[in-house]
């Protein structure tokens, strides 16, 4: 169906989603034992994808972990504060940024033969994964929401010990990693508070 | 009024949205003379706001120029073959991050006094910073189709310049500019290959 057909552009999304989205959206902090289909989990990956990237290079690379046993590889090196909710939630996402993505601009950016010469530097190649595959964690975490899931976002872990359990002699190199699920208002912190907009932004 | 009784949270949101936000959207390469309000930029901050950050630092800055002599003094910075649109668009926002963003923590993370003093090392304010205003730039990029708006983000020009035009005796870096406003299909590119749920994604 053409997008023109579905809906009109320029028209703010209901109300109900900007909330579900945005404005009353929490990070969670415990988890129901709800499970994650692994449909669903494909379906948020087919959102993600759509995403605006540099080159259309999406150098994010999404491990979900839904066994015990994967969950159990990544418990030890959580930061304390971080491991039992971790180990509560029903999937555990490692979201990585390759360092080769260059290689499949090829195919991803089809009309500029030449694309892959332009992250021969490899602290170019390394900005530019860490920037766009972060970009990527960001519609992953509202595509997740949109598809009535929470989130747990957390930097606080080992990340060297989690590239050599889960990317050891691959390119990957772990960004963050995200609790998903069906939360509780368990532990849920008072919603903290944000920068004005005189704080943050500036119109010139 | 309360989430709950706005909306029940496990539910997707609505097709229509999803598609504007996601599936059907499109970064634009040319843009329409209709304007963007100030109301509606400080909307769309205050949607960003919300999104989920490290310690809530929201590292973020956001520069918004709307005056020919703002958009002036940018053009020069944009790489050749993003200076057209840059200037044809009714808005550039310079996204930047603050590396000082550790001083805001008494406020924005109050809960943890020390939390200010995990950011001591340079090399880590750096990597927080990026990480978190890029994944902020994520938000920022659905807030605004979510409210109707088109975007089209480059990160094709001089960073160093535009630090120096913008940016100069602050701790804020430029880390990527977003075209905004109401794009149109004129040299819209045919939508690019996606990498398959096999190719960037693994269940464990």
């Amino acid at each position: 169906m053409a997008f023109d057909a579905l809906t009109v552009r320029d028209r703010p999304i209901a109300d109900a989603a900007v909330a579900q989205l945005f404005t009353e959206a929490r990070t969670r902090n415990a988890w129901s034992d709800r499970p994650v289909a692994e449909d669903l989990l494909r379906r948020l990956y087919d959102l993600t994808k759509f995403g605006p990237t540099a080159v259309n290079a999406t150098p994010a690379r999404f491990l979900f972990l839904t066994s015990p046993e994967a969950k159990a590889r990544l418990a030890p090196f959580m930061a304390d504060a971080n491991r039992e909710k971790t180990l509560q939630a029903p999937v555990n996402v490692i979201i990585g940024h390759d360092l080769a993505f260059a290689d499949t601009l090829p195919v991803l950016f089809p009309h500029a033969p030449g694309a892959k010469d332009w992250f021969a530097d490899p602290a170019a190649a390394r900005e530019t994964a860490f920037r766009n595959a972060s970009l990527q964690g960001g519609y992953f975490l509202l595509a997740a929401r949109a598809l009535g899931l929470d989130v747990g976002p957390m930097s606080g872990f080992d990340a060297e010990g989690v590239k050599a359990e889960f990317f050891a002699g691959t390119t990957v190199e772990p960004n963050f990693i995200v609790n998903l699920g069906y939360g509780t208002d368990e532990n849920l912190f008072p919603r903290s508070p944000r920068l004005s907009f005189e704080d943050a932004a500036k119109i010139l």
